[in-house]
């Protein structure tokens, strides 16, 4: 039998709406509002004062003191250069770790941590990576699992940039399959109180630089995944080794390298108390894909303003500017709603996170999203650019070159489809 | 000289945020939240006790009373039918011009009334067609445009669904381009203090059963483009005809015809008072537009809904379902996605509207991508089907051919890009 | 060690190349040659002179006798009618089963064959379907695998279009998958030399109007599949029924139905001699397919000159034709691209087909792309005639709907994907 | 009145296609013929003996010579550094100018240069650049609009390799709109016979260690284009500078500069003699078009080779290879599709070409769809090398790179797009 509907709506679309419209006040239909370009959504309606405050102090930070280093020197992107001290600036500013509370953080809110991730990888997402391992994988994930007296010891010193922080998982065998991981843990046969540590990682972001690795392995007796916090100048010659790797293609202002251990000797102390299998991993990688998902949106507008600017600069035919052809505006218009749609997406998770209603899927999915457009986009804009796209110093080849590496890792794309399509039907398509 | 960001972070990261980090309490990290496949980014978090009361009740009279006339009868869309009384009912719950306060209507919250599109459309674009046509276009011009004694001549009878009305704009020769419109108003030459009307619209929804049409035509004296509230009842015969448009392949439970307007008389008093040029049908089509934007996501949606019920029903090889296949889960996870921010950003602009901050490019933009996006994801979807698809009974091929006029009317998705461009560059690329 | 190159190119490159050269003349380099958009790659120059003649034949009697049953009365497609007097005009003009030697057949090659099927589906996928059933399914399966007193009996009819064709592979619950099938032959329990038929086969074409309906089915005994030619006229009462399918959203023009049969007594005389399991519908279905391939090319090149058509006709925004936009032109030259490739691709797999190289996963790769291709573009193009587009008056609605069919009959695509892969990589991914 | 298409078949269906059919024979259906990845349709088939002993000699000499300075060295690539030796061992085989007849040139087909361009590119898009400028614009050009003397003079040993060519075009504020040139060339002030050139070139393919640059300026006199030879060692000092430009993020193997003219003297014996406007360099850039056409196949084959290689040496999860899972497979059936496809396209219109009968936007089409295709797909196949595309030693992310440039270069893809726009409508929408 049909529900009585329409009595229904005399209690509730009446009545309780009144209410609603009262607080929404006259709606002022006839004001022609400015379109903004750069917020075409009205994103920054969503952000509190401090969160626009802290945008600002980032963007500042960014664009003046970190963009130099990959444009007027090159050195960073042009020698796979990373400037160690970038991090104790980040650190000065409080940007560092800055959703944790104490430990001299400064507490704010995932938004606005998505903020400063975002202005950080406007200037490259080389950069972003070093902060985002800092920040999120090793404070993160120290605050989530670590004993008070490893929070204590830690966190400070990271907070500040003194100590450069890194986190292995990703082995050379198993990139998208981190269940299937070699390294080992074993009791140590001789020291008391101590594990030794065997095996190795790759792909690991400040591992060359790194002074706190936070290594995870199995342990021998029992096969469960443990995390482990191992310290550089603790560790006995020969037993530590961080060989970077050289050649890349893309993030090359980011410092990547492996970790090689052979007999590490890494006290009790220094593990993770509870956490064990992938949940403890797992929980770090999703605070940093979240942050990813922020980040990339920055990559993708920086890519829209200098596309923007070129198409209005660039005379071709008839000195007409190249932005007024309609096959370079839909480049534009597809890549701003992209770029909007993302901001809001992630925005969205933000706040669920701070409440607690954040799902591991809805991060895959605004991860996948916003890095797949972001590269799509990018790529797109490229094409603007013609053969200037070459050169580097129109920085459209380094986005793009750099957000191929951003949909691949902390999850590949097909990877998150998958998790995705697991969450929607409830069946397993891995294998 | 580099400003000093670091006093900036003493006082805006450390101390302000700290209030935020107050409100934000503990963040519950470890506690697992459940993903939800129909609202995978949580939206629902966002809407507001009575915006899910509002939409509850319109679901609800959707699914379980306009649902049926599609699916069982099969009248509407086999036969092009539309069947008035939907709009009487749709009256009796109040969910007509529900935006408007007074005159009988309920006054909600411009999200809500999205969230009553998407419920309209989830079941037919061509009802929502009708509905919006009636809400947006005629209700919301009146009600922004017409005088007081239009406003309540018209607008209660409209608000129960006892006036049909239908909004006249696009004419044969100028589908894009409204401002070459032909048709005219001159005054009339005898009748005093009246117009009379001359021209042919066309693709208009509900016109051959609409009692007031609202017709834009040009002023002979002037050339000005000016609204006129034509009422059925008081036309001379062979004035005024609305011939149906038959044998459409999309849209096809909704009705649609043509304008023919043949020196009609129309009362002054029936003339928009103030409104001259495109500014009139360009800000009701802005709303509509708004509407498709939410309507399109409900299509998308119960694509997907039909689509996962399918693929998890349906087996093929070992009888696996095929749900379980990657390239049926990329193409669910990936339509998932784009439904997820396309609500979102609707709920963004809803608020922003009813705040006075929505720019018609904002609108340009939602209603570019959600109807694109809908449709591209519904025709792959379409594939998880096979041969099935075919058969109208699985209703995904009806939702397609929908959804292709969605994309292509109230501005086509190329005349959309074309405009962001235009706001993005500052230059006009139509010619 | 490296090969002596050099000495390589002394014989190799200079003196037999030399021969080459001659061939092939002194290059006219300076003299222009005007583009044909008809034929972009110029590939009737890969014809023969019979082959032009045997297309302009099928060109011809196509535009004239065939598209006005479309066009003019539109009693095909609106009211999903199929005129069974079009199979005995093909059948006049030697159409049918053109590729046979004898029966009084053409005896044709593959490329004419592809030709004519390109004529036939440039009119209307559902016709071409009729057509490929008759030719390809039925007949082809005769020529392959039946006994000379079975193609003495059948196919001179059949050639005539005296005698209608269907094929019945598919079943209800086995589209993508028919190993499985269910349908079963048993030796019939009371009538010598007879088996009997029992199960359900749908979405076969031409089925309702068959006289001859070549069924697969297991056999009882050892569950191998086997052919069987039905003969209508000989079926008891109540043993076979072909219900047509009504109310589909794609190749309305051609008819389609059920095959159900319940104890239907069927001679061993009409079953195929040797052939067992799925090589025998298989083969058959490759030949539909190679058609497949010619044929969508057919609707996209249609749906290319009416979209040009429409779009220099068409005028918007300071009367420019629509033809003159960036966006518009762009939506032409990809579409104009994919048809000439696909042309190409599929005259050398007529070519290889007639020499005996052409493997099976070469007519999966050309099946799969030429109808993908077909479908995407044409629903790009069907965006050039906005609201127009809905009305059946400019065809390319009809083709989009019916593409969509082709694109998932005889093999989804991603089926053929799958298919591919498996060719490329030697591993089956299908579960 | 219809055609008596009756009377049509008898004459053209059954006569003359007997002949057809005997020619044909009788079809191997039967025969399963097998599937070669490498050669998915079967092109190898369409290639003359003369051809395939070419194509041996071009693969075997730049696999064993040409790519292990790519590989082991890295010099290539990673220094942007290009061994001019290479032209020298290619003169040595035969393989520069190779469709030139006479001249020391070995006189061979078109396809079969095209075979030699695609073993080239299979290696690195920078060495086929370099060699294309070479054969093509620079040899290619003096072939077509050179004097006699001009011939016999720089030929030979541009054939050799001796002398290193370069072709200058493009300028720096004029990159798809040479028509705008600046570069001018005016009667010299003192030296009878000779012109002085002033003016930049840019993007320039060996400029920095070219011997002989052809280069097209404006005479002073009427605005006419010409075409000139400059000899590096005739030039004064000062008068012609050739920097290279470094850091280009794409074909990092070929060298490249810009040219730099200063009222460089140059004989009128070395201007071209007939050849006006901008007819000249679009004829040298149509030979060179039509190789990146088939080069950029090359490198896709080398894609889709290094990617299968991968997805079946690479475990993950159960140690399954990965070409074993449904999204790796769709992405080699797709890339193996477009390869197959674009040299079936190249092969047509080579054939064309030595008939004469290919048209300028044939060329176009080809040279688009083949680069964007490759391009396309590239990107698509290292996503499945996941993180480790990102190291060169994997070679995908190298091929992504260079792609991208031969997109843009020659005739940006959109550009192409609105070339063959202009061809099917007969409308300019340049502007």
């Amino acid at each position: 039998m049909l529900r009585p509907v329409c009595k229904y709506a005399t209690r509730q679309l009446k009545a309780p709406c009144r209410l609603v419209a009262t607080t929404i006040g006259r709606r002022h239909l006839h004001t022609p509002v400015a379109f903004d370009w750069k917020d075409p959504l009205g994103s920054n309606n969503l952000f509190t004062d401090d969160e626009l405050a802290i945008a600002e102090t980032a963007e500042s930070y960014c664009q003046e003191r970190m963009q130099p280093r990959v444009l007027a020197i090159q050195d960073a992107y042009r020698h796979e250069d990373f400037d160690k001290k970038i991090l104790e600036e980040m650190g000065e500013l409080g940007l560092l770790g800055a959703t944790i509370q104490g430990y001299g953080c400064a507490g704010v809110s995932s938004v606005a941590s998505g903020l400063i991730t975002r202005a950080v990888e406007r200037v490259d997402s080389g950069y972003r990576s070093g902060y985002s391992v800092q920040s999120a994988l090793v404070m993160g994930g120290i605050e989530e699992f670590g004993t008070q007296e490893q929070k204590e010891k830690f966190l400070p010193d990271l907070a500040k940039g003194k100590l450069v922080g890194c986190f292995g998982l990703t082995e050379p065998n198993h990139g998208s399959d981190p269940g299937s991981m070699e390294t080992v843990a074993e009791p140590h046969p001789s020291k008391k109180g101590y594990y030794t540590l065997s095996g190795a990682k790759t792909w690991i972001t400040n591992s060359p630089i790194a002074d706190v690795l936070m290594v995870w392995a199995k342990l021998g007796q029992n096969g469960k995944i443990r995390g482990f916090l191992i310290e550089r100048d603790q560790c006995p010659p020969g037993t530590l080794e961080t060989p970077p790797i050289k050649n890349k293609n893309g993030l090359r202002a980011s410092i990547t390298g492996m970790i090689q251990l052979d007999d590490c000797p890494v006290p009790e102390a220094n593990m993770f108390p509870d956490v064990e299998g992938l949940r403890g991993p797992f929980s770090c990688l999703n605070s940093a894909r979240y942050g990813i998902a922020w980040g990339t949106m920055g990559a993708l507008e920086d890519a829209i303003a200098r596309t923007r600017e070129y198409a209005l600069e660039r005379k071709q035919f008839k000195s007409n500017p190249i932005a007024k052809y309609q096959l370079v505006q839909k480049k534009l218009a597809d890549a701003s709603t992209d770029a909007a749609y993302g901001i809001l997406a992630a925005t969205q998770i933000g706040r669920l996170k701070d409440e607690g209603k954040a799902a591991p899927e809805m991060i895959s999915m605004i991860k996948r999203q916003n890095c797949d457009r972001a590269l799509v986009n990018t790529r797109v804009l490229q094409e603007v650019f013609g053969g200037n796209a070459v050169s580097d110093e129109y920085h459209i080849g380094r986005h793009v070159a750099n957000l191929f590496v951003t949909q691949t890792y902390e999850g590949q794309s097909d990877i998150h489809a998958l998790i995705l399509g697991r969450a929607i039907t409830g069946l397993q398509a891995f294998c």
